[in-house]
Protein backbone atom coordinates (compact mmCIF):
# COMPACT_ATOMS: atom_id res chain seq x y z
CA UNK A 1 0.00 0.00 0.00
CA UNK A 2 0.75 3.58 -0.90
CA UNK A 3 1.57 5.77 2.54
CA UNK A 4 -1.00 8.02 3.40
CA UNK A 5 -1.84 10.63 5.81
CA UNK A 6 -4.48 13.41 6.11
CA UNK A 7 -4.54 17.15 7.05
CA UNK A 8 -6.97 19.35 7.98
CA UNK A 9 -6.62 22.69 5.43
CA UNK A 10 -5.93 25.33 8.32
CA UNK A 11 -7.54 28.96 8.95
CA UNK A 12 -3.54 29.66 8.65
CA UNK A 13 -2.83 27.50 5.75
CA UNK A 14 -5.14 29.93 3.42
CA UNK A 15 -4.88 33.19 2.01
CA UNK A 16 -7.17 36.31 1.56
CA UNK A 17 -8.88 34.82 -1.54
CA UNK A 18 -10.15 31.70 0.82
CA UNK A 19 -7.95 29.29 -0.95
CA UNK A 20 -5.07 27.46 0.17
CA UNK A 21 -1.49 29.15 0.03
CA UNK A 22 0.63 27.16 -1.79
CA UNK A 23 4.25 27.38 0.23
CA UNK A 24 1.42 25.88 2.83
CA UNK A 25 0.68 23.09 0.88
CA UNK A 26 4.63 22.80 0.45
CA UNK A 27 4.79 23.12 4.39
CA UNK A 28 2.53 20.60 4.76
CA UNK A 29 3.98 18.54 2.34
CA UNK A 30 7.46 18.32 4.15
CA UNK A 31 5.74 17.03 7.57
CA UNK A 32 4.00 14.19 5.48
CA UNK A 33 7.22 13.11 4.12
CA UNK A 34 8.75 13.49 7.25
CA UNK A 35 6.06 10.99 8.71
CA UNK A 36 6.82 8.99 5.63
CA UNK A 37 10.53 8.51 6.40
CA UNK A 38 9.14 7.49 10.20
CA UNK A 39 6.98 5.15 8.59
CA UNK A 40 9.99 2.84 7.16
CA UNK A 41 12.44 3.36 10.21
CA UNK A 42 13.96 6.65 9.64
CA UNK A 43 13.04 9.35 11.89
CA UNK A 44 13.86 12.67 10.61
CA UNK A 45 15.52 13.69 13.94
CA UNK A 46 17.60 10.26 14.44
CA UNK A 47 18.74 10.17 10.40
CA UNK A 48 19.86 13.49 10.28
CA UNK A 49 20.88 14.17 13.89
CA UNK A 50 22.71 11.21 14.68
CA UNK A 51 23.55 9.82 11.40
CA UNK A 52 23.81 12.80 9.42
CA UNK A 53 22.02 12.04 6.42
CA UNK A 54 20.00 14.76 4.97
CA UNK A 55 17.15 14.19 2.23
CA UNK A 56 16.86 17.96 0.09
CA UNK A 57 14.54 18.05 -2.39
CA UNK A 58 16.70 18.45 -6.41
CA UNK A 59 13.50 18.67 -8.36
CA UNK A 60 9.67 19.38 -7.65
CA UNK A 61 6.43 19.59 -10.59
CA UNK A 62 3.75 20.57 -9.18
CA UNK A 63 0.32 20.74 -11.07
CA UNK A 64 -2.46 22.34 -9.13
CA UNK A 65 -5.85 21.27 -10.17
CA UNK A 66 -8.49 22.33 -7.73
CA UNK A 67 -8.17 24.90 -4.90
CA UNK A 68 -8.80 23.92 -1.80
CA UNK A 69 -10.31 25.87 0.67
CA UNK A 70 -10.86 26.30 4.38
CA UNK A 71 -11.53 23.25 6.16
CA UNK A 72 -10.98 20.73 3.46
CA UNK A 73 -9.90 17.17 4.77
CA UNK A 74 -6.60 16.38 2.16
CA UNK A 75 -5.49 13.30 1.89
CA UNK A 76 -1.72 12.88 1.05
CA UNK A 77 -1.06 9.63 -1.09
CA UNK A 78 3.26 9.24 -1.04
CA UNK A 79 4.17 6.56 -3.61
CA UNK A 80 8.31 5.50 -4.31
CA UNK A 81 8.72 5.41 -7.45
CA UNK A 82 12.12 4.91 -8.15
CA UNK A 83 15.51 4.64 -5.78
CA UNK A 84 18.36 5.74 -7.55
CA UNK A 85 21.93 5.82 -5.82
CA UNK A 86 21.55 8.31 -3.91
CA UNK A 87 18.03 10.06 -5.22
CA UNK A 88 14.76 8.94 -4.69
CA UNK A 89 11.67 9.65 -7.14
CA UNK A 90 8.61 10.62 -5.09
CA UNK A 91 5.22 10.94 -6.97
CA UNK A 92 2.63 12.65 -4.61
CA UNK A 93 -1.36 13.05 -4.65
CA UNK A 94 -3.46 15.33 -2.56
CA UNK A 95 -7.27 15.05 -2.79
CA UNK A 96 -10.03 15.86 -1.10
CA UNK A 97 -13.15 13.39 -1.29
CA UNK A 98 -12.87 12.29 -4.70
CA UNK A 99 -11.31 15.59 -6.20
CA UNK A 100 -7.36 15.96 -6.96
CA UNK A 101 -6.42 19.03 -5.22
CA UNK A 102 -3.14 18.69 -6.69
CA UNK A 103 -0.06 17.02 -7.70
CA UNK A 104 3.61 16.83 -7.40
CA UNK A 105 6.97 14.79 -8.99
CA UNK A 106 9.39 15.12 -6.37
CA UNK A 107 13.26 14.03 -6.29
CA UNK A 108 15.03 14.13 -3.16
CA UNK A 109 19.02 13.70 -2.79
CA UNK A 110 20.85 11.47 0.16
CA UNK A 111 23.37 13.68 1.47
CA UNK A 112 25.45 14.75 4.50
CA UNK A 113 24.32 16.51 6.92
CA UNK A 114 27.71 18.38 6.97
CA UNK A 115 28.99 18.70 3.39
CA UNK A 116 25.48 19.21 1.58
CA UNK A 117 27.13 16.29 -0.52
CA UNK A 118 25.30 13.68 -2.07
CA UNK A 119 26.02 10.27 -0.47
CA UNK A 120 24.38 6.82 -1.53
CA UNK A 121 21.84 5.23 0.60
CA UNK A 122 22.76 3.23 3.52
CA UNK A 123 21.99 -0.70 2.64
CA UNK A 124 19.21 -0.17 5.72
CA UNK A 125 17.57 2.92 4.08
CA UNK A 126 17.43 1.36 0.67
CA UNK A 127 16.25 -1.89 1.58
CA UNK A 128 13.17 -0.36 3.10
CA UNK A 129 12.45 1.99 0.35
CA UNK A 130 12.83 -1.03 -2.11
CA UNK A 131 10.22 -2.68 0.09
CA UNK A 132 7.96 -0.20 0.19
CA UNK A 133 8.41 0.40 -3.69
CA UNK A 134 7.23 -3.13 -4.24
CA UNK A 135 4.75 -3.74 -2.07
CA UNK A 136 3.16 -0.03 -2.60
CA UNK A 137 2.92 -0.76 -6.52
CA UNK A 138 1.20 -4.10 -6.07
CA UNK B 1 15.07 44.57 -18.40
CA UNK B 2 13.99 41.53 -16.57
CA UNK B 3 11.93 42.47 -12.99
CA UNK B 4 14.67 41.86 -10.30
CA UNK B 5 14.66 42.12 -6.41
CA UNK B 6 17.04 40.90 -3.86
CA UNK B 7 16.13 38.88 -0.54
CA UNK B 8 18.48 38.39 2.03
CA UNK B 9 18.34 34.73 3.48
CA UNK B 10 16.90 35.17 6.93
CA UNK B 11 17.60 32.90 9.86
CA UNK B 12 13.56 31.99 9.97
CA UNK B 13 13.88 30.90 6.23
CA UNK B 14 16.38 27.79 7.03
CA UNK B 15 16.18 24.88 8.80
CA UNK B 16 17.93 22.75 11.19
CA UNK B 17 20.35 21.47 8.25
CA UNK B 18 21.33 25.25 7.92
CA UNK B 19 20.41 25.30 4.33
CA UNK B 20 17.11 26.82 3.12
CA UNK B 21 13.46 25.48 3.83
CA UNK B 22 12.55 25.18 0.43
CA UNK B 23 8.66 26.40 1.31
CA UNK B 24 10.14 29.56 2.53
CA UNK B 25 11.81 29.99 -0.47
CA UNK B 26 8.38 29.87 -2.14
CA UNK B 27 7.03 32.60 0.39
CA UNK B 28 9.79 34.51 -0.44
CA UNK B 29 8.82 33.88 -4.20
CA UNK B 30 5.28 34.89 -3.95
CA UNK B 31 6.18 38.40 -2.42
CA UNK B 32 8.31 38.80 -5.32
CA UNK B 33 5.52 37.83 -7.83
CA UNK B 34 3.27 40.63 -5.85
CA UNK B 35 6.12 42.97 -6.20
CA UNK B 36 6.05 42.54 -9.97
CA UNK B 37 2.57 42.66 -10.24
CA UNK B 38 3.01 46.31 -8.50
CA UNK B 39 5.55 47.02 -10.62
CA UNK B 40 3.28 46.55 -14.05
CA UNK B 41 0.64 48.76 -12.73
CA UNK B 42 -1.90 45.77 -10.63
CA UNK B 43 -0.68 45.91 -7.04
CA UNK B 44 -2.58 42.95 -5.48
CA UNK B 45 -4.58 44.69 -2.62
CA UNK B 46 -6.75 46.93 -5.72
CA UNK B 47 -6.21 43.79 -8.35
CA UNK B 48 -7.76 41.29 -5.53
CA UNK B 49 -9.98 43.94 -3.89
CA UNK B 50 -11.58 45.87 -5.80
CA UNK B 51 -11.00 44.02 -9.26
CA UNK B 52 -11.48 41.15 -8.33
CA UNK B 53 -8.82 39.40 -9.99
CA UNK B 54 -6.56 36.65 -8.51
CA UNK B 55 -3.47 34.72 -9.93
CA UNK B 56 -3.14 31.06 -8.86
CA UNK B 57 -0.39 29.17 -9.66
CA UNK B 58 -1.37 26.17 -11.63
CA UNK B 59 1.84 25.10 -12.80
CA UNK B 60 5.31 25.51 -11.01
CA UNK B 61 8.74 22.80 -12.08
CA UNK B 62 11.40 24.15 -9.71
CA UNK B 63 14.91 22.41 -9.90
CA UNK B 64 17.15 23.30 -6.73
CA UNK B 65 20.87 23.39 -8.08
CA UNK B 66 22.68 24.37 -5.03
CA UNK B 67 21.67 25.23 -1.73
CA UNK B 68 21.47 28.32 0.05
CA UNK B 69 22.61 29.59 3.39
CA UNK B 70 21.68 31.89 5.64
CA UNK B 71 22.89 35.34 5.13
CA UNK B 72 22.48 34.69 1.54
CA UNK B 73 21.85 37.73 -0.96
CA UNK B 74 19.20 36.01 -3.19
CA UNK B 75 18.63 37.98 -6.08
CA UNK B 76 15.32 36.82 -8.07
CA UNK B 77 15.20 37.79 -11.48
CA UNK B 78 11.41 37.01 -13.16
CA UNK B 79 11.38 36.54 -16.88
CA UNK B 80 7.82 36.65 -18.69
CA UNK B 81 8.16 33.70 -21.29
CA UNK B 82 4.28 34.33 -22.59
CA UNK B 83 0.99 35.71 -21.99
CA UNK B 84 -2.22 33.90 -22.94
CA UNK B 85 -5.57 34.42 -22.55
CA UNK B 86 -6.03 33.91 -19.20
CA UNK B 87 -2.82 32.11 -18.19
CA UNK B 88 1.06 33.68 -17.89
CA UNK B 89 3.98 32.06 -17.96
CA UNK B 90 7.29 33.01 -15.80
CA UNK B 91 10.77 31.47 -15.67
CA UNK B 92 12.48 32.70 -12.51
CA UNK B 93 16.03 32.77 -11.58
CA UNK B 94 17.60 32.90 -8.04
CA UNK B 95 21.04 33.46 -7.81
CA UNK B 96 23.71 34.39 -4.79
CA UNK B 97 26.73 36.28 -6.74
CA UNK B 98 27.36 34.26 -9.84
CA UNK B 99 25.54 31.15 -8.22
CA UNK B 100 22.67 29.63 -9.84
CA UNK B 101 20.51 28.44 -6.92
CA UNK B 102 17.24 27.47 -8.29
CA UNK B 103 14.93 28.40 -10.88
CA UNK B 104 11.21 27.59 -11.58
CA UNK B 105 8.64 27.64 -14.64
CA UNK B 106 5.73 28.95 -13.11
CA UNK B 107 1.91 29.44 -14.73
CA UNK B 108 -0.72 31.82 -13.33
CA UNK B 109 -3.84 32.03 -14.67
CA UNK B 110 -6.13 34.88 -13.97
CA UNK B 111 -9.28 34.40 -11.96
CA UNK B 112 -12.20 36.09 -10.40
CA UNK B 113 -11.35 36.28 -6.92
CA UNK B 114 -14.92 34.95 -6.10
CA UNK B 115 -15.82 32.34 -8.29
CA UNK B 116 -12.06 30.82 -8.88
CA UNK B 117 -12.74 30.33 -12.33
CA UNK B 118 -10.61 31.33 -14.96
CA UNK B 119 -11.24 34.87 -17.01
CA UNK B 120 -9.45 36.68 -19.63
CA UNK B 121 -6.48 39.31 -18.73
CA UNK B 122 -8.22 42.59 -19.04
CA UNK B 123 -6.93 44.71 -21.61
CA UNK B 124 -5.01 46.98 -19.14
CA UNK B 125 -3.03 44.20 -17.80
CA UNK B 126 -2.93 42.28 -20.92
CA UNK B 127 -0.97 45.22 -22.45
CA UNK B 128 1.32 46.05 -19.45
CA UNK B 129 2.33 42.49 -19.76
CA UNK B 130 3.13 42.18 -23.15
CA UNK B 131 4.86 45.00 -23.26
CA UNK B 132 6.89 43.89 -20.38
CA UNK B 133 7.37 40.67 -22.48
CA UNK B 134 9.03 42.50 -25.06
CA UNK B 135 11.41 44.71 -23.07
CA UNK B 136 12.59 42.61 -20.84
CA UNK B 137 13.77 40.21 -23.78
CA UNK B 138 15.71 42.53 -25.69
CA UNK C 1 -11.12 18.33 31.22
CA UNK C 2 -9.69 20.89 29.74
CA UNK C 3 -9.19 20.64 25.83
CA UNK C 4 -5.59 18.99 24.85
CA UNK C 5 -4.20 18.14 21.26
CA UNK C 6 -0.90 16.30 20.55
CA UNK C 7 1.79 18.02 17.84
CA UNK C 8 5.27 16.32 16.99
CA UNK C 9 7.31 19.18 16.50
CA UNK C 10 8.48 18.79 12.66
CA UNK C 11 11.59 20.03 11.22
CA UNK C 12 10.20 22.25 9.24
CA UNK C 13 9.18 24.19 12.42
CA UNK C 14 13.30 24.26 13.82
CA UNK C 15 15.34 26.72 12.99
CA UNK C 16 19.07 26.90 12.25
CA UNK C 17 20.13 26.45 15.71
CA UNK C 18 18.21 23.18 16.07
CA UNK C 19 15.36 24.29 18.17
CA UNK C 20 12.06 25.30 17.57
CA UNK C 21 11.41 28.37 16.03
CA UNK C 22 8.54 30.61 17.85
CA UNK C 23 6.54 31.92 15.30
CA UNK C 24 6.15 28.24 13.61
CA UNK C 25 4.73 27.41 17.87
CA UNK C 26 2.31 30.30 17.22
CA UNK C 27 1.33 28.85 13.66
CA UNK C 28 0.57 25.76 15.44
CA UNK C 29 -1.36 27.55 18.60
CA UNK C 30 -3.65 28.69 16.08
CA UNK C 31 -4.26 25.74 14.96
CA UNK C 32 -4.96 23.86 18.18
CA UNK C 33 -7.52 27.00 18.83
CA UNK C 34 -9.02 26.34 15.12
CA UNK C 35 -9.40 22.38 17.20
CA UNK C 36 -10.80 23.80 19.98
CA UNK C 37 -13.48 25.75 18.45
CA UNK C 38 -14.40 22.51 16.32
CA UNK C 39 -14.24 20.89 19.25
CA UNK C 40 -17.10 23.37 20.99
CA UNK C 41 -19.43 22.90 17.97
CA UNK C 42 -18.03 25.92 16.29
CA UNK C 43 -16.03 24.70 13.27
CA UNK C 44 -14.12 27.96 12.01
CA UNK C 45 -15.18 27.41 8.08
CA UNK C 46 -18.79 27.80 9.26
CA UNK C 47 -18.34 30.40 12.20
CA UNK C 48 -15.82 32.64 10.02
CA UNK C 49 -17.57 31.97 7.03
CA UNK C 50 -21.28 31.45 6.91
CA UNK C 51 -21.98 33.26 10.41
CA UNK C 52 -19.37 35.84 10.10
CA UNK C 53 -17.36 35.65 13.36
CA UNK C 54 -13.93 36.06 13.63
CA UNK C 55 -11.73 35.45 16.97
CA UNK C 56 -8.51 37.66 16.63
CA UNK C 57 -5.64 37.77 18.95
CA UNK C 58 -5.96 41.18 20.88
CA UNK C 59 -3.17 40.02 24.04
CA UNK C 60 -0.64 37.30 24.04
CA UNK C 61 1.75 36.96 26.75
CA UNK C 62 4.07 34.23 26.48
CA UNK C 63 7.03 32.71 28.55
CA UNK C 64 9.20 30.22 26.62
CA UNK C 65 10.57 27.98 29.16
CA UNK C 66 12.45 25.55 27.75
CA UNK C 67 13.95 24.81 24.39
CA UNK C 68 11.65 22.51 21.96
CA UNK C 69 13.93 20.29 19.59
CA UNK C 70 12.94 18.47 16.39
CA UNK C 71 10.93 15.27 16.98
CA UNK C 72 9.71 16.41 20.38
CA UNK C 73 6.03 15.22 21.30
CA UNK C 74 4.43 18.74 22.25
CA UNK C 75 0.95 18.19 24.16
CA UNK C 76 -1.29 21.75 23.68
CA UNK C 77 -3.50 22.42 27.01
CA UNK C 78 -5.98 24.46 26.41
CA UNK C 79 -8.15 25.84 29.28
CA UNK C 80 -10.67 28.62 29.52
CA UNK C 81 -10.42 31.17 31.94
CA UNK C 82 -12.67 33.74 31.33
CA UNK C 83 -15.74 34.37 29.28
CA UNK C 84 -16.47 38.09 28.75
CA UNK C 85 -19.19 39.71 26.58
CA UNK C 86 -17.57 39.53 23.39
CA UNK C 87 -13.94 38.44 25.11
CA UNK C 88 -12.13 35.04 25.88
CA UNK C 89 -9.49 34.34 27.67
CA UNK C 90 -6.98 31.52 27.57
CA UNK C 91 -4.41 29.71 29.18
CA UNK C 92 -2.31 27.48 27.03
CA UNK C 93 0.47 25.06 28.29
CA UNK C 94 2.68 23.31 26.05
CA UNK C 95 4.75 20.52 27.52
CA UNK C 96 6.92 17.83 26.26
CA UNK C 97 6.78 14.38 28.53
CA UNK C 98 6.54 16.60 32.11
CA UNK C 99 8.58 19.37 31.05
CA UNK C 100 6.97 22.73 30.58
CA UNK C 101 8.44 24.33 27.37
CA UNK C 102 6.15 27.46 26.96
CA UNK C 103 3.03 28.74 28.22
CA UNK C 104 0.51 31.76 27.05
CA UNK C 105 -2.12 33.80 28.64
CA UNK C 106 -4.10 35.15 25.46
CA UNK C 107 -7.28 37.01 24.20
CA UNK C 108 -9.25 36.81 21.90
CA UNK C 109 -12.36 39.04 20.71
CA UNK C 110 -15.49 38.05 18.40
CA UNK C 111 -15.85 40.54 15.85
CA UNK C 112 -17.43 40.87 12.78
CA UNK C 113 -15.41 38.87 9.88
CA UNK C 114 -16.33 41.36 7.87
CA UNK C 115 -16.18 45.57 9.73
CA UNK C 116 -13.45 43.64 12.28
CA UNK C 117 -15.94 45.09 14.84
CA UNK C 118 -16.49 43.77 18.06
CA UNK C 119 -19.39 42.01 18.71
CA UNK C 120 -21.04 39.69 21.45
CA UNK C 121 -20.81 36.44 21.36
CA UNK C 122 -24.02 34.73 20.50
CA UNK C 123 -25.79 32.87 22.77
CA UNK C 124 -25.20 28.82 21.22
CA UNK C 125 -21.27 29.74 21.86
CA UNK C 126 -21.81 31.40 24.91
CA UNK C 127 -23.25 28.87 26.33
CA UNK C 128 -20.69 26.28 24.76
CA UNK C 129 -17.95 28.32 26.24
CA UNK C 130 -19.44 28.68 29.40
CA UNK C 131 -19.63 24.75 29.58
CA UNK C 132 -16.44 24.52 29.02
CA UNK C 133 -15.32 27.07 31.47
CA UNK C 134 -17.60 25.20 34.30
CA UNK C 135 -16.59 21.55 33.56
CA UNK C 136 -12.45 22.07 32.41
CA UNK C 137 -11.84 23.54 36.02
CA UNK C 138 -13.47 21.11 37.99
CA UNK D 1 18.05 56.70 17.40
CA UNK D 2 15.26 53.87 17.71
CA UNK D 3 16.25 51.53 14.95
CA UNK D 4 13.27 51.31 12.20
CA UNK D 5 12.33 49.12 9.44
CA UNK D 6 9.80 49.01 6.64
CA UNK D 7 8.09 45.63 5.85
CA UNK D 8 5.14 45.85 3.06
CA UNK D 9 1.90 43.68 4.53
CA UNK D 10 1.89 41.30 1.79
CA UNK D 11 -0.35 38.58 0.62
CA UNK D 12 0.91 35.93 1.64
CA UNK D 13 1.25 37.20 5.55
CA UNK D 14 -2.52 37.80 5.03
CA UNK D 15 -5.42 35.48 6.45
CA UNK D 16 -9.00 34.66 4.67
CA UNK D 17 -10.48 36.83 7.21
CA UNK D 18 -8.16 39.77 5.14
CA UNK D 19 -6.09 40.72 7.70
CA UNK D 20 -2.27 39.92 8.85
CA UNK D 21 -1.91 36.76 10.10
CA UNK D 22 -0.58 36.92 13.72
CA UNK D 23 2.15 34.57 13.37
CA UNK D 24 3.55 36.13 10.17
CA UNK D 25 3.73 39.29 11.94
CA UNK D 26 6.18 37.53 14.61
CA UNK D 27 8.10 36.09 11.77
CA UNK D 28 8.60 39.45 10.47
CA UNK D 29 9.78 40.56 13.64
CA UNK D 30 12.03 38.20 13.78
CA UNK D 31 13.52 39.12 10.58
CA UNK D 32 13.71 42.94 11.78
CA UNK D 33 15.61 41.75 14.66
CA UNK D 34 18.02 40.02 12.73
CA UNK D 35 18.54 43.54 10.53
CA UNK D 36 18.68 44.93 14.24
CA UNK D 37 21.58 42.86 15.26
CA UNK D 38 23.43 43.43 11.76
CA UNK D 39 23.31 47.32 12.59
CA UNK D 40 25.09 46.79 15.92
CA UNK D 41 27.68 45.01 14.29
CA UNK D 42 26.45 41.30 14.74
CA UNK D 43 25.23 39.44 11.91
CA UNK D 44 23.65 36.47 12.71
CA UNK D 45 25.14 34.09 10.25
CA UNK D 46 28.48 35.24 12.02
CA UNK D 47 27.34 35.32 15.54
CA UNK D 48 25.42 32.31 15.58
CA UNK D 49 27.68 30.39 13.19
CA UNK D 50 31.42 31.39 14.17
CA UNK D 51 30.68 32.48 17.51
CA UNK D 52 27.68 30.60 18.51
CA UNK D 53 25.97 32.74 19.95
CA UNK D 54 22.30 32.60 20.15
CA UNK D 55 19.43 34.71 21.15
CA UNK D 56 16.28 32.59 21.89
CA UNK D 57 13.19 35.00 23.33
CA UNK D 58 11.94 34.13 27.01
CA UNK D 59 9.29 36.61 27.15
CA UNK D 60 6.99 38.35 24.70
CA UNK D 61 4.19 40.16 25.30
CA UNK D 62 2.10 41.40 22.82
CA UNK D 63 -0.86 43.45 22.46
CA UNK D 64 -2.70 43.91 18.86
CA UNK D 65 -4.50 47.06 18.77
CA UNK D 66 -5.55 47.63 14.74
CA UNK D 67 -5.89 45.25 12.16
CA UNK D 68 -3.24 45.20 9.29
CA UNK D 69 -4.53 45.10 6.14
CA UNK D 70 -2.88 43.45 2.93
CA UNK D 71 -1.09 46.14 1.33
CA UNK D 72 -0.57 48.44 4.77
CA UNK D 73 3.23 49.82 4.98
CA UNK D 74 4.55 48.71 8.51
CA UNK D 75 6.97 50.87 10.37
CA UNK D 76 8.60 48.64 12.96
CA UNK D 77 10.44 50.83 15.40
CA UNK D 78 12.72 48.79 17.76
CA UNK D 79 14.23 50.25 21.16
CA UNK D 80 16.68 48.55 23.52
CA UNK D 81 15.32 49.51 27.06
CA UNK D 82 17.68 47.49 29.20
CA UNK D 83 20.84 45.46 29.03
CA UNK D 84 21.04 42.98 31.51
CA UNK D 85 23.97 39.90 32.17
CA UNK D 86 22.91 38.30 29.96
CA UNK D 87 19.32 39.26 28.93
CA UNK D 88 18.31 42.15 26.82
CA UNK D 89 14.95 43.90 26.25
CA UNK D 90 13.16 45.74 23.70
CA UNK D 91 10.07 47.47 22.79
CA UNK D 92 8.48 46.97 19.60
CA UNK D 93 6.35 49.40 17.59
CA UNK D 94 4.65 48.89 14.95
CA UNK D 95 2.71 51.58 12.98
CA UNK D 96 1.06 52.15 9.51
CA UNK D 97 0.76 55.73 9.32
CA UNK D 98 -0.10 57.27 12.34
CA UNK D 99 -1.76 53.85 13.40
CA UNK D 100 0.16 51.84 16.20
CA UNK D 101 -1.04 48.22 14.86
CA UNK D 102 0.69 46.57 17.61
CA UNK D 103 3.67 46.37 20.04
CA UNK D 104 5.76 43.88 22.44
CA UNK D 105 7.77 43.68 24.56
CA UNK D 106 10.13 41.16 24.13
CA UNK D 107 12.85 39.95 26.13
CA UNK D 108 16.21 37.84 24.78
CA UNK D 109 18.89 35.89 26.79
CA UNK D 110 22.44 35.01 24.95
CA UNK D 111 22.51 31.59 24.86
CA UNK D 112 25.49 29.30 23.56
CA UNK D 113 24.25 28.10 20.49
CA UNK D 114 25.23 24.54 21.02
CA UNK D 115 24.05 23.69 24.17
CA UNK D 116 21.55 26.34 24.84
CA UNK D 117 22.65 27.57 27.93
CA UNK D 118 22.14 31.20 29.00
CA UNK D 119 25.96 33.19 28.78
CA UNK D 120 27.28 36.45 29.41
CA UNK D 121 27.16 38.80 26.48
CA UNK D 122 30.88 39.61 25.17
CA UNK D 123 32.34 42.61 25.88
CA UNK D 124 31.69 44.12 21.83
CA UNK D 125 28.43 43.25 22.05
CA UNK D 126 27.39 44.32 25.22
CA UNK D 127 29.63 47.75 24.34
CA UNK D 128 27.50 47.90 21.40
CA UNK D 129 23.92 47.70 22.81
CA UNK D 130 24.62 49.68 25.86
CA UNK D 131 25.77 52.37 23.10
CA UNK D 132 22.35 51.44 21.07
CA UNK D 133 20.40 52.04 24.38
CA UNK D 134 22.20 55.72 25.25
CA UNK D 135 21.87 57.10 22.04
CA UNK D 136 18.42 56.09 21.08
CA UNK D 137 16.57 57.57 24.42
CA UNK D 138 17.93 60.70 23.68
Amino acid sequence: MAFTAVRPLRFGDCDPSGIAYFPSYLNLLVGVMEEFFASIGSPWPVMMGERRISVPTVRLDITFSHPGVHGDLLEFRVDVKRVGGSSLDFLHRITCGETLLWSAEQRVVATDTDTHRARPWPDDMRAALEQHLETSNV
